[in-house]
């Protein structure tokens, strides 16, 4: 399989906060946006695989800045490294000043996905290859997160997780 | 107010077809697709206008391709033109084959927005400047469509609608 | 196949406004009102036709009257003219006031629907008959819009709709 | 306040059951059939009473029949007797073959609303007057199920329910 | 089948009051909580016969008390009596006050479940055998429950009701 | 404020998968899993503080277990540890085997919530204080997972995480 670049298979998804999304502070319920990311990120996951992709984890979401009923949003989902049959995807959270038009970053969350065949087994995808900055940032701290939480699974040894143990040495 | 382009305003959503969505064909119900044009126009005139919007009329929708549950759709609207406190949004509809990663047009639909203020009451929006070929196509096309809508409603004598009367002369 | 009448296969729906379908002006979504005139439209024409039935095109969607959050809205679908396999149906929606009882015209609509086997391919509709004065009118008028509609997707020369060229004659 | 007839605040709702509201024999849900007979009930309560109106009690609810997806669903509801504050309202739900186009009657239900202030305090209501055999029955009974409930609550002695005790003496 | 006790079976399913959930007093709505009441109670039906369960009917509903927009809402459901192939299952529903952190009782139901194999064809549960106060009563009561279920259906002759009818003597 | 124990705020949450909530395997949905374990960890968090909370992180969700359409799915969340302002809350899911009534881990999940006063400022909450073996271990492993927020978040130097490097050296 040939390698792909992220903006091969970047999902974006602008839409608005609906009345029947928010919670008692007039703000986008978390799990909503939870469920959006989860959208987005599978269509990324699933542009990058071109197979029927499941989510296997969620590792990290930071809710910075809270998004108010009648917000535009706009979650943007690009593949962050790939793995055998995984792949990490990073998602940004955009909201808009409607009088300004200015974008303000919301809040940013980290996936993984597994691609899988018409039977649920878990197939081989394509290789990621960074190409900007950012990207190659997000590439690179991947592996570490892939470390941690296989050790925080119990999966590996800490001693055997190098990149992540270089953090702290 | 200054002229904006069509690109400054455009709004992609890129959503899941979910099993709630679907007809007895298992396909994407017409209103359910209806809905999500509804929106993502109704950003694309936001950010064109920076005010609140309404839909003032839906004037055209053709649903030329079926899409099946678990389809990626891309829904983009971009602001064809501009009157006084209105404008007319093109939204074209995209499905993609999720093995070969090729884009059909699934459908495309005309929507008409008016500019409010907090009470409700219609506000000036600044004039688009078509750039492309295909907006400026839409461009002259909507003046038309706006005559035609006015023949339709009482609005206007048949005799006056001078750019539409000469498609028939 | 026998001919009907438009009241045989009238489609009455009436329901709230619940708070999860609201814009940020406190009233009904567009998007949640076509969605709902595309259901009670496409009763109608099943009604009509004892088929499964699928939109084809929305023709015309005018918002006059806001609908606020907590209305009932009366939406009233009922075919206006059939061609050979597919069914032009008018919609009138209606709200009304609680204290009075009065009811208002909110907006109309027209879509189109096609009648399908099982396997999608369309099929022939019974004709229909119109009785009333306003059932005629719209009758003649849909002639007219099916041309338009052909001229504006390129499919009819504008010089053969001749119902419709006369209005400009 | 003058009275009414029934056939003076009939609600009737016919909608399709969407994917999203089945069990998993593909049949409506229990739940959402009582949501939908809920809002019906309501609309009737608040135009023969041209109140805000909240349920009280669902005194009865049979399903009978078994609704498959893709059904046309039509409620119909209808006060059937009126008490101080207090409305009863019957329901009655159809479903109507595709083919042939006969309806048949899926289940019936008995729903209790209470007319109130914009504080949420009790108000009268107009009187009933039933018209046809079946509205008159149905008023009859619905002093028996007036006591019956209050006997089943302990607000009244079962010896002082003139009328339910007459069905078994 | 071996006998088992309600507290096997019971359900509890604790939530959230959505803002897409309420009336215009902005309480939950009526029909809304019936819907879920009758998940709750499916599932508690479904836990006691380890099968395919359907509503059969609602017997009693009361809403004694508004439930307010951000409540957090407790439906605990529980078999309270067994017939040959039905379940009567009695819910009760609680909120509790976010500062003192007090229950209140908001209202209670009774829902009937028939078990039914892969075909919708009724089959047989395991008996219950009430052990605490309150269960024993509920378990007494079903009986004249049913009978009066049976009167008002026309299935049974008052007189050989004989348990509801020593109500009245 | 007095500390409290882990089984005071643990909230259970009993439902079905419904057919609007599956994926194209049939399974539930990653978002709307999330969406769930959002909104019973809040009211977990909600009844600890007894404050009004909003989701701050989701620290880490593992998708074990694909979580088929008609199942009974039992989210149970209770606070792991508090810290100046914010609750770990710990999520377990399971589901049941319909015809042997097996329990079996679906997935776990971890959330960090904050109680705000009504302007959404952050306030304190009590101090829990973890009981059984499962909620010491939890407990413990939280200071490592907050360290590591910070960590990775870039607002703390990895050699002050003492309990986080502890595990590598």
């Amino acid at each position: 399989m040939q390698a792909k670049y992220p903006s091969d298979s970047i999902c974006i998804m602008t839409d608005l906060v609906l009345p029947g999304e928010t919670n008692p502070l007039n703000n986008l319920f978390g799990g909503e946006l939870l469920a959006r990311m989860d959208r987005a990120a599978s269509i990324a996951a699933r542009r990058h695989s071109r197979r029927i992709v499941v989510t296997a984890s969620v590792n990290h979401v930071a809710f910075n800045r809270a998004i108010p009923l009648g917000s535009v949003v706009t979650v943007e989902a690009k593949i962050s490294r790939t793995f055998k049959t995984s792949m990490e995807v990073f998602i940004d959270v955009w909201i808009e000043d409607r009088e300004s038009g200015i974008r303000h970053k919301a809040n940013e969350a980290i996936y993984t996905f597994v691609a899988v065949d018409e039977t649920g087994r878990p197939v081989e995808v394509p290789i990621i290859e960074p190409q900007t900055e950012l990207e190659k940032q997000r590439y690179d701290a991947a592996l570490r997160r892939k470390q941690l939480s296989l050790v925080l699974a119990g999966k590996m040894n800490p001693h055997e997780a190098t990149e992540l143990k270089a953090l702290f040495l």
